[in-house]
């Protein structure tokens, strides 16, 4: 009874404005397509095998002692000086063994509870833009309003699985330790899991211990079911910084998943073939996979692909390209080959929310999911390549990724849906509008589009000759009015709260 | 030395006008990607058989005796009364063995022969609209300038190869002669096919006969080498009009190509379920492609899938959607399974170039070209549903397509490719730009785009913040200034003038 009255609530009050957002339920979305692979077998050997030669003769530069431990521990050969480590394969091999094939992150939602592996496929929000743009109110930096609002829409729009690091960095806050306002927005405004930063421990484990409170248990717990994420860029070429090495370690002793994502912008930090991009991105990441296995066998880990190409006119990294959708095939391939589940993005390198944002964008997304993503992040927001965080863009790239999720339902159907006795019942030149058949199914026959507008010309110049970039303009705006937060128990607020002062309180002026 | 010389001469306007438009030179494009099987091969049985059903127990309803004739004497059970024709799987099997797999259409320029079938994907000029529109005048009613001007842009632009049915309607033109007008403006300002009109056999036969002339062959020697090709829509559900059959017959009598096209909207013209529209669609195609076959056993055909859905709340056409790129896919399965070329579209339901015609237009073209299309029609400035034709959408659409081409290159690599002394010789942290490794190849290395942007967004906009669409705008002016239309021989020119004046002479105020 109470359920219905809240339920008519939320109805009542989406008829208010307009009938709320159209938008497909909240899923977890199976990869149905089958996956495309564009390399042969030996091309994949000759890829696999070149990234070997890259990680036994030219080696990996590490920042931390802690790192180069671990490496020479296993048998690696560690020059002190340089700060080099070099392996050869068997070290990489016997750390895959240990990768587990899938796992899964519990939001304090755990309905929202996301699998990340196989055939299934997760979006998040854009992650790390300076700035944030609406067609309203222009471009500025990053604030934590406009952050709170980026993570209301990712809890409103049900194509989000999961929030990424900082959406927009709260530039007016301590950089010290807005971490921590970060990760209370991410948590009071959304259910969602979300990524905790991992530029040093402190920021790690804060993400940790901060999930762990809103789920109600204990880190101990969370070892065996994780809530949180991080990210682990490699400075390519060949290089891992020592912060990030820190974090990497911090949340691998705590079994919470960690991403290791080269930054391989072709011509500028790989050389300008796709094959070498591809094969140093495989060894770079191979590299931070086996350190998180060395730090804790059986860490969650996903093997991250940012390769595209740079503008070689200006040097400015472009997103969306053909180059790129086969990178995010082929890293797809090389996943598969060692059993990691798979993280890549479906970015674009647009200034304003145009056609090229759109066909970048669409582009990028057929070869992310084509290519078998797990987890295709900044899928929602992405602009500038990343330096804005857009309203509207995030309203096109739902859009985007509700066409691709309906696209990836499967395709199954019996007697009744292939048709025959309706078929031969209308007339030849007749029509099937009024036919039972589509009388009963036509409500949900198709996609319902959220952004898109099928309206005739003359039906759509009546209702104001909207292009769809106003229109997104209006369905952000609408989905922040219809916006409800998320309930959490008080004495976890409680928690919550006690523990952002503590931390607050000791990092003082220092680093976390 | 008289060709280096308009060749340096080509360079020079170029140079004046800014470089030039970066496009990629004119090809026949082989699709590498592996193509998307969203059927198992027991649900593709499942369709196959409903469409059988369709035409042994529902039948197709024709207009014409002369079609009643052909398929009373191959077996069928003709219903003179209603005109329906009912046809079993065997005759449809047995017209299956005389289908070409594949077939050329060759040009008056034979460079630009094109290849229907196998691997071969092929991308068509809009086709068919009543209205244009450009961003500097607006929406406008078909006019001859600017059939001209899409025509000179078709040529200019190396994507395009195939000018479709009439790019826009002249309208200020007689209806009963003005193919004569569009047929000598395909043949003046490109060197390209064409689609011949098969709206009665009248403008079939002059499609036919003009090809030939400005190839300087006769009509019977096209026979074997055709050269135009027309498409048959199909008034679906399972009415073929009395003069699409004419057309039909005279083009296959002539051994020019015919491609079937089911105008099948689900929910419409079709079931709502996607099975049975397809069921349906394939049950008129194979119908329309067994017709050719007894006409003329061996003539060149196309299945043609235009299966998409409508909007259920305006009852407006839907485009770019998941559904219809499902049917792309789906309908690629059946035409490999019969064996027959394959033709879809990549089309859109925006009234304006914006994000909705950009992401709904690059949706539809992964569907297409994933499910093996050997001809994308309408794949250049197709807005509004079809019903205008637009020149910065013909912009954008050339630089889908050739994202899409750039994609489909073949992935062939060798050692130097890998990269391995390169990524060896660059120390950790430090970048490529300079190698020589890079500079060997920076400037080929990668698809440099026509429309897109990737400058940062300082010099973005200290260049004037130009959208895409702005650009786009200023690209479609660009060519048309840098077109140059293809040579023709004097003699020919007069040959069609001829034909053309003699032909009006004729048709007077009568039918063609």
């Amino acid at each position: 009874m109470a359920r219905e009255r809240r339920g008519g609530g939320r109805r009542g009050k989406a008829g208010r404005s307009g009938g709320g957002i159209s938008q497909l339920p909240w899923s977890n979305v199976v990869n149905t397509a089958p996956k495309v692979e564009l390399l042969s077998p030996d091309q994949l050997d000759q890829l696999h095998a070149t990234s070997m030669r890259i990680l036994s003769e030219a080696g990996i530069r590490v920042m931390g002692d802690n790192v180069m431990d671990l490496f020479e521990n296993a048998g690696a050969i560690v020059d002190r000086d340089t700060k080099t480590i070099r392996i050869d394969e068997s070290i990489v091999m016997e750390a895959l063994k240990t990768v587990p094939k899938t796992f899964t992150l519990t939001a304090r939602n755990p309905a929202k509870r996301i699998a990340l592996g196989g055939n299934n496929v997760n979006f998040g929000l854009v992650a790390g833009p300076p700035n944030v743009h609406d067609c309203i109110n222009g471009r500025r930096p990053g604030n934590y309003e406009d952050y709170c609002n980026f993570i209301k829409l990712a809890h409103h729009f049900n194509a989000i699985h999961l929030i990424g690091n900082q959406v927009t960095a709260p530039q007016e806050m301590p950089a010290n330790n807005r971490h921590l306002d970060t990760y209370n927005a991410n948590l009071t405004y959304s259910d969602l899991s979300f990524h905790a930063t991992a530029i040093g421990r402190g920021r790690a484990m804060d993400g940790i211990n901060m999930m762990a409170i809103s789920r109600g248990i204990s880190v101990e717990e969370m070892r065996h079911d994780p809530g949180v994420i991080t990210i682990i860029s490699v400075n390519s070429p060949r290089l891992f910084d020592d912060a990030m090495g820190d974090g990497l370690i911090a949340m691998a002793e705590h079994g919470q998943p960690v991403t290791i994502t080269p930054f391989t912008l072709m011509g500028a930090m790989t050389p300008v073939t796709l094959p070498a991009a591809l094969a140093q991105q495989n060894a770079e990441a191979l590299f931070g996979v086996t350190l998180t296995q060395l730090v804790n066998p059986g860490t969650p880990v996903m093997y991250g692909s940012f390769t595209s190409n740079v503008d070689m006119k200006s040097g400015a990294p472009a997103f969306g390209t053909p180059e790129n959708s086969k990178a995010n095939m082929i890293s797809g391939q090389l996943c598969r080959r060692y059993g990691i589940p798979y993280r890549t993005s479906n970015a674009n390198a647009s200034n304003v929310v145009d056609l090229q944002a759109a066909y970048e964008t669409m582009m990028a997304t057929w070869g992310a999911v084509l290519g078998g993503a797990n987890l295709v992040y900044h899928a929602a927001g992405w602009l500038e390549g990343g330096l804005t965080a857009s309203y509207e863009k995030l309203v096109m790239d739902v859009e985007i990724l509700q066409n691709m999720m309906e696209f990836l339902k499967p395709l199954e159907f019996n007697q009744d849906e292939l048709g025959l006795d309706t078929i031969k019942d209308v007339p030849t030149g007749g029509h099937f509008f009024g036919t039972d058949h589509t009388m009963e199914r036509y409500e949900t026959a198709f996609y319902a589009p959220m952004l898109s507008d099928w309206q005739n010309h003359g039906a759509w110049e009546a209702a104001g000759s909207k292009t769809a970039l106003t229109r997104a303009t209006e369905i952000w705006q609408q989905a922040l009015r219809e916006y409800e937060a998320p309930e959490m128990d008080p004495a976890i607020r409680e928690e919550l709260d006690a523990y952002m002062a503590k931390r607050k309180e000791d990092i003082g002026t220092d680093e976390p």
